[in-house]
């Protein structure tokens, strides 16, 4: 881990931050978001802290930042916007891209149906959840949901689809196909609703092993998608970006509107610049790549040990079924989360890697597996 | 850069600091808010950042944060729940606090009436506007609101007044007395109504020389404030502290449903321990000072040359009635904001402190009123 | 003026009625509101149409009609107030007991969750939808959802259940038992949750032969409910009835904030006093039995062909199985609604009476039924 | 069955009307809206009661009357909904129009903005209210409402503009000349502003000596409108009339929403089909016409004894200002509505004349007035 901060020079900076980490006696493996941000990214906050700046993402660190994102995605029109977390992201889009008389579909596991306290519906917008057992839609369910809905005699007694939600990677690390991607798309275009990719972990899926597809090709395919920073490297911030010039000029009311707008914006475009300066190279694609090469080992070790994976994740979560003396085992040294029941004796069980998760730990974990009964 | 992370004394921060500051030409007055956060701030945000704490407010940061608030408020019972922003925080609580029919009872000149782009309507309630000439409500205007509504044989038709909104300091600078904030207190409280005070400039306002009142007060006289930190040397958030037990257990859905829970929690605890540690000589208090003595000093300044003050404001902000002439002069070196028309050939403009600004940008700046025509 | 009124000829308003019945060559059994109202109905509105009345339910028809409820109930205490339509009086019901945070768990199949264009969500609540196999919520459903959102660490992350709905008769004609509603009011109650019966059919439920509770009863176990009156003899309205003593100060507001309060509300107590005068032997329960009566002749004629019933209802709605050509052949006769899919060769088909279904055309229906391939 | 419908002796309805009339001691013009309906529409009720109709809206009365509605516009391409009353004929018009970030402009005193408890702001939407001494919006504010809005450099902070909203009648009778409408009305088009007018009493606006303009202009005119039946001769009824063909296909999922489909919407269709057949010489122009009339008489009356009136209403509400003593006096017989202060000893009072205000009654007003002090 540390070889990629010392690659960017912040030498000095975590020197006296490896008691802070040894302090902690758990190895903590239940989340990615557990730590603050990539050291490059502390250093330009504290480096520009006095510097003046007009508020609201209105600086040139927004500035600087959205172009850096035109530029990965390949489209010098495109707007974007910096907000502050995930469901401020999800909300302010559905709100401001559906009428009110339109709702969103969503797997029924989708963020924002299960973990947001309901916030599209307080903002009057009905989540039309779809079954989905891996935490994605097909574009069969979706053709199928929509064609239901028109061919409904009575259509207008029910939420009138508007938008189509992916989540990618799914809450279970699962990502989309540029083929399926592309064919939800020009469904999506053909009949009318809109496109939309929750991305709070995009890095981690356009760095698996398995993405095909790339931020220019989710530009173009997607209406409006963003790129999440709070779960790779960024302190919070998720950078939206939505295809529709004329949406532009009113998306900034839609932000104001759901408090969603950050007086000292800039801290927003520093974080988005330092992480995704570089092109392919840049901080966020590296960072992810970390996460997703440790996560692998993870999930290596548990396959040599025999031990099933719930879902062929490729991402930054890998997901053992273990049973519950395994679990008991590995609980002493490592947090990780329970997902939910496998079987009667076995659970599913989540192994969460990021950006700051250090080598020496997956070494150990990979160790602790092979010696597992 | 680091160097000044180790020493906690402010004075070298400022120090090197100062070539950023000079660096833009203009000396700018027009906002609170332009900078980052006060270094000490920068400085624990940096050395915490690799530690893996909880998150959405449930870290250890957060728990003395709030215990540190309660203890400046001498009540263990209240609720305090940290939020990024001042619309976030304004929404979240009236829409957490009100039932479905109720409205809020604001200055026509309130924040949650001019500048939200309507979030407290968009959450379903209706802003009552009173008129008010100065930023701020009397007992009067409150209590005939009031009775005028329930005395209106077709009140049912109207909005039921629930709530009563106080900026302080308002937007003009100008706060309460505590024998003001004592009786609208009792009226709201014999009445039904939920008193809500907006401190997003709190600080400024507790330590104004006109200032009657503590923290403890607050907490006695209202339902619900906040202690404004974006304004007042943090990077971002609002303190929200409410007395009703009870809404302590639901206050966090609110939050989360507003899109305001921070994932990474722990930055705002962190922001207000630093800010608040130390009782009457906290960072946040000798912060605010600074400001309001420099900004006394830019009263002076333009009182001695005989130009008058839109408004007898003792705290940040200060409101020089200038001719055409004056502005220009002044505006070749000074960024200020205009405030309002004043009559034919005069204009308001607001001069703004903060706990940012440089003691020789003052002394500048009076120098510069001295010589004025 | 007069001469107007005069010079219509209001005398022989009602002798062509039977023509028009017989003028539609399809004999409907779609649905329980194609006709108007009961012709008693009809009759007071046109014999009080000239007098002079306060508007918005403050009339002495209406103060008659609450009365009369409230001795159905057996509770003097209660609020009652008459709505238009069923999805305003879930609506407005819902918003006004809900506070913003909160959810209302219904079946799957609840019309709140199906056939109000996302209603409930339009006012921020979200509906919590629990699977039903035959449209009714168990104790124990409800109970597991309860639990676990509460015994969820984040369970801030999702909508707090706040009330109950339940559809009694069900979309599907199946009501609950006492001994149910009391085990689910028992619940609700220790729990916090409001319960709200929809009673858009209550009229066929309570004279359903299968029902051993009572208005008495349902005003006792519920926090609200209300007696469907546009399917059970009324041209419209619905009576809400509800326990809170503090809800009656404000739940007028909500009527008015959500667009349901009927100006000439007369109309509404009118409709209401004439269905509820007479205990137990009122318009709204004859009408009711003979509805059930008519719809259990037809249940035993498809029993008798050896047609299975899809459902066990005792009310005003049948769902025999029925094969294509079964399908066809009443089709060309008949009127019904196609209900859903039951295996490759059968779907279920609803057969609904009303009020004003004729037992000439029930006889008729039951021979054609008898004579069934 | 029809055993029931008969034994009640339905023959002999209307014929009492009369005395019921007599029965109140009291004359009252206080409202228009305390009788029922013109006895037309009665009669059609009653004839048509037992025909079988689709729903919501979809049967033949309905669909003859969007004919004639648009027979009157001179405009096939109209589409035209009915919905039960006035507040949500607003709020479903508002919300169905407008995005979530937009907000209505509106005269301080409009419907929307004072009576209406906030149900515009329950669905999401500001009102913008403009002061108004007349009760209408004049070109003049509403350009430079929109104009310092986009001038405003944070315009994003405040409500974005979507909607105009006129009164017509105004609340104290006052209409626009076609000028006047056709300015505001290119000014709105060309800013991109949805032209609203409520037309709760249209009737007696367009038959008002006053007005130049006619149906179809208001529909060339507005975006959509509403012809106000319920204070016009029905017993309940608002015809919305918009110009937006790609709103059709959507208008009727917001009415859904808001809870305004009236299961049995043949009623409205009905009342709006007796009310406007006949071109010029409809009955809802007869009925205008005749209140306009009356309510002429009594101005006229007050005029003649001296008494100035507050507004220059041609409509069917006037607006004396009398002295306490002559209150007093009038008083005893008649019921009128205290409107507001016009100077220390004086007050506003309404008379309001309706299609049911009866010649013999004006007789005795205006000989009453003529013996006032």
């Amino acid at each position: 881990m540390f070889n990629i901060l010392y690659s960017i020079g912040i030498f000095s900076v975590f020197h006296y931050l490896r008691g802070d980490i040894n302090r902690v006696s758990m190895i903590r493996f239940d989340s990615d978001y557990i730590e603050g941000a990539h050291p490059a990214i502390i250093e330009v906050l504290a480096k520009s802290n006095f510097e003046q700046h007009a508020g609201y993402g209105c600086d040139e660190y927004c500035a600087r930042a959205r172009d850096i994102i035109r530029s990965h995605c390949k489209d010098e029109s495109l707007g974007v916007e910096f907000l502050v977390g995930g469901t401020q992201a999800n909300v302010t889009v559905i709100d401001a891209f559906l009428r009110s008389y339109q709702g969103v579909i969503s797997a029924d596991s989708g963020h924002i149906n299960v973990h947001e306290t309901g916030a599209p519906e307080a903002t009057g917008h009905k989540v039309i959840a779809l079954p989905s057992s891996d935490g994605r839609l097909s574009l069969e369910q979706i053709a199928e949901c929509y064609h239901n809905h028109w061919n409904d005699h009575s259509h207008e007694h029910t939420v009138q689809p508007g938008m189509v939600y992916l989540s990618c990677p799914a809450e279970n690390g699962l990502i989309y196909s540029k083929a399926e991607l592309t064919a939800i798309s020009e469904f999506c275009h053909a009949n009318g609703l809109y496109l939309f990719l929750d991305g709070a972990r995009l890095g981690y899926g356009l760095m698996s092993e398995d993405c095909d597809f790339t931020l220019s090709d989710l530009a173009r395919l997607c209406d409006v998608f963003y790129i999440g920073g709070t779960k790779v490297g960024a302190l919070f911030g998720e950078a939206v970006v939505f295809k529709e010039k004329e949406m532009h000029r009113s998306f900034r009311y839609a932000i104001k509107q759901h408090g969603g707008m950050l007086a000292k914006g800039r801290l927003l475009g520093i974080q988005f610049e330092q992480l995704l300066t570089g092109g392919e190279d840049c901080l966020y694609f590296r960072l992810a790549r970390h996460a997703n090469r440790l996560a692998n080992r993870i999930r290596t070790a548990f396959e040599k040990k025999g031990i099933p994976m719930w879902i062929p994740s490729r991402t930054n979560m890998q997901f053992p079924v273990l049973t519950k003396e395994q679990q008991e085992i590995l609980m002493k040294k490592y947090v990780s989360e329970f997902w939910c029941k496998y079987d009667g004796e076995r659970d599913v069980v989540r192994f969460c890697t990021s950006w700051a998760t250090c080598e020496e730990n997956v070494d150990q974990l990979c160790k602790d597996i092979e010696e597992l009964l």
